[in-house]
């Protein structure tokens, strides 16, 4: 979902990259963006791309052929961290843990200690394949230790839970638009570390891209040079605008405890249905529920029920979870009360239809009854 | 410019990535493209990020380490796209000309004959630096004849001039949203040949990029595969098939020819000024003017009072042109009568108010009279 402000921004007649109007727009968007990221690092930025263009541009920007990356693989997008860094002449040293588990600290420690150079320990924070939450505190506290930069996905958590890039010593960071924020998919939040940007700026050969290369690109946001390196995605721009301005109004710990409290409301109605947690209990996201199906239930049959005639789109197990998991996202103007009671009922309705379902209510009621808990439920 | 259509699609609610909605839309972009590339390339599609990533992806897709390129430079361009053949671990053979000039097929047919195997030839169509045109059939012959994958920029031309990928033998052609097509920048055409297309299935190695990496996007945009890759750019899709749906309601030979009558209008006006043509007789572009400044023209001080008073905004000259042209923009939506007549009429007030030139009128009557001399000019 997006507010109606951000659609009514991504409208507006566009202006050219480097009019001065629109170099007040970038100035407002790296403000916005240090907030949302806790941070002061001055290379913060949005990427002309989606989610992966950021992943990606973490990757080719302080990655040479020959280094050494430790990736978190618990999930799709680890994968995907490792493909970039091998694709770009790394070597990725794959820290696999089963699907729904958080990485182990003292497993990274282990690596770090006994294996040789590693440049770079790459994490995600909330994998979007497996709704699994990777506390991040203490493995930055051992990158720093072991001097290795430290590399997060927040793309399913930026905006919805807490990312506090200095305290957590992250030298690079990045986000999608579409998640949490809730802004169109096509621009990518991204902050990177003083010394992450010593790194890139001594690197002994140029980036394998050019077109995601931060050395040139810091020099389009630096507002003493504001030099030309590739059009920016204006419209996209406005809209990342818009999103940050709403995020700002609401205050960035009301909006994650509207997270937290909603994510619990929808997971009791859940349960009342036969529905579980897949991850592994106290790293279940508050972004994304990833649930595990009833037997009782067919996947394709009842998803894409919900899409025809609830208008409501839940994202299907990928990879080796195909067909075992839901994945219901919470994001941003997403996780509101009427969106969950509006899919718990539709479920209990598709229930009773296809399978006789008896117990009408329940679920919703549950989630109510978890909303009443909470204080300031209905602020 | 961008049409009001255009601006209300961007405004459009989101659906999601694989929204039987938004699939269809994808169906419809594919079908306008191959129309507009003149192409039957299955392989036709947009790529999520802006023009420089569509030239990325041409490059880093056809090209494997070693692989040797021919690239022409006559300007910014060719020199971005010989330094994204080297970082991906390609050759560049760099063909240089002075800027301004064409590239001579008989010295690009010299190189094919005489030196090493030429994986690929890569020119420019329309340089957006120096409003030069290159001719591209002859070329595309050499290419086939000597087995070089043509690679082709069309960034400002398609949509604007004729682009002919099929009867030009063009095997990797690309474009952006924001010039000929009137579509926010954001999202960039590009279309592959059956031969590219075998040479990408084929590498030796993946791609450098994952992000751009058009073995795996292919299976996105394949009707029957429909495989999740990136989350697309919903938004910008909407506003890309609005712009090619504009250019199929004008018809793309009497869009061109319109290209044609106002670059020949402007310019008739822009000499009574003093301003002379920038690349040599016959090779300048319909979509974009550049123009030698006359020696008492201010270039920032023009440039500065044309954007803050008459909201016009030209482009200075690029790298060593500096100072020297202006890049004046005449495409899509520019290319409109309304817009000629205003940028010559602020051109006369200001030079009349900061050089007292004293010559009100000429450059507008030079325009009209060009238009009036074109048949069907004010259809």
């Amino acid at each position: 979902m997006v507010h109606p402000r951000v659609l009514q921004a991504m409208g507006t007649p566009l202006v050219g990259h480097l009019d001065p109007v629109f170099l007040s727009i970038m100035d407002d968007i790296q403000a916005a963006l240090r907030w949302l990221f806790r941070t002061r690092n001055a290379l913060t930025i949005p990427i002309s791309g989606t989610g992966s263009a950021a992943m990606e541009t973490a990757i080719v920007n302080l990655i040479e052929p020959g280094d050494s990356v430790m990736v978190g693989i618990n999930g799709v997008f680890g994968t995907r961290l490792a493909s970039m860094v091998e694709r770009c002449g790394g070597h990725a040293i794959r820290l696999e843990v089963p699907w729904g588990q958080p990485l182990n600290p003292e497993h990274i420690e282990h690596h770090l200690r006994t294996t040789g150079p590693i440049k770079a320990v790459a994490i995600v924070h909330a994998e979007t394949s497996t709704g699994t939450h990777q506390p991040l505190e203490h493995i930055g506290q051992l990158c720093r230790q072991h001097k290795a930069l430290y590399i997060v996905d927040t793309v399913t958590s930026l905006g919805g839970m807490d990312v506090n890039v200095d305290a957590w010593h992250i030298d690079a960071c990045y986000s999608a638009a579409q998640k949490c924020l809730s802004c169109p998919p096509g621009i990518s939040p991204i902050t990177f570390s003083d010394t992450a940007v010593d790194i890139i700026r001594h690197r002994t050969s140029p980036s394998t891209s050019w077109y995601l290369d931060c050395s040139l690109i810091a020099d389009y946001w630096s507002e003493s040079k504001r030099t030309y390196h590739h059009t920016a995605p204006i419209s996209m721009a406005y809209a990342l605008r818009e999103s940050l301005r709403l995020i700002q109004e609401e205050g960035l710990d009301v909006r994650i405890a509207r997270h937290q409290r909603n994510s619990r409301a929808l997971m009791a109605g859940l349960q009342t249905l036969g529905f579980e947690p897949f991850p592994t209990a106290d790293y279940q996201l508050t972004t994304l529920l990833c649930v595990k199906l009833p037997s009782f239930i067919d996947d394709l049959k009842i998803r894409k029920a919900l899409l025809q005639d609830f208008h409501i789109e839940i994202g299907g197990g990928l990879g080796p979870l195909a067909g075992k998991v839901w994945r219901i996202g919470l994001m941003g103007e997403s996780s509101r009360e009427e969106h969950i009671l509006a899919l718990l009922s539709a479920l209990e309705q598709l229930l009773a239809r296809i399978f006789h379902h008896r117990s009408i209510g329940t679920a919703v009621a549950a989630a109510m009854a978890t909303w009443s808990q909470s204080k300031n439920s209905y602020a």
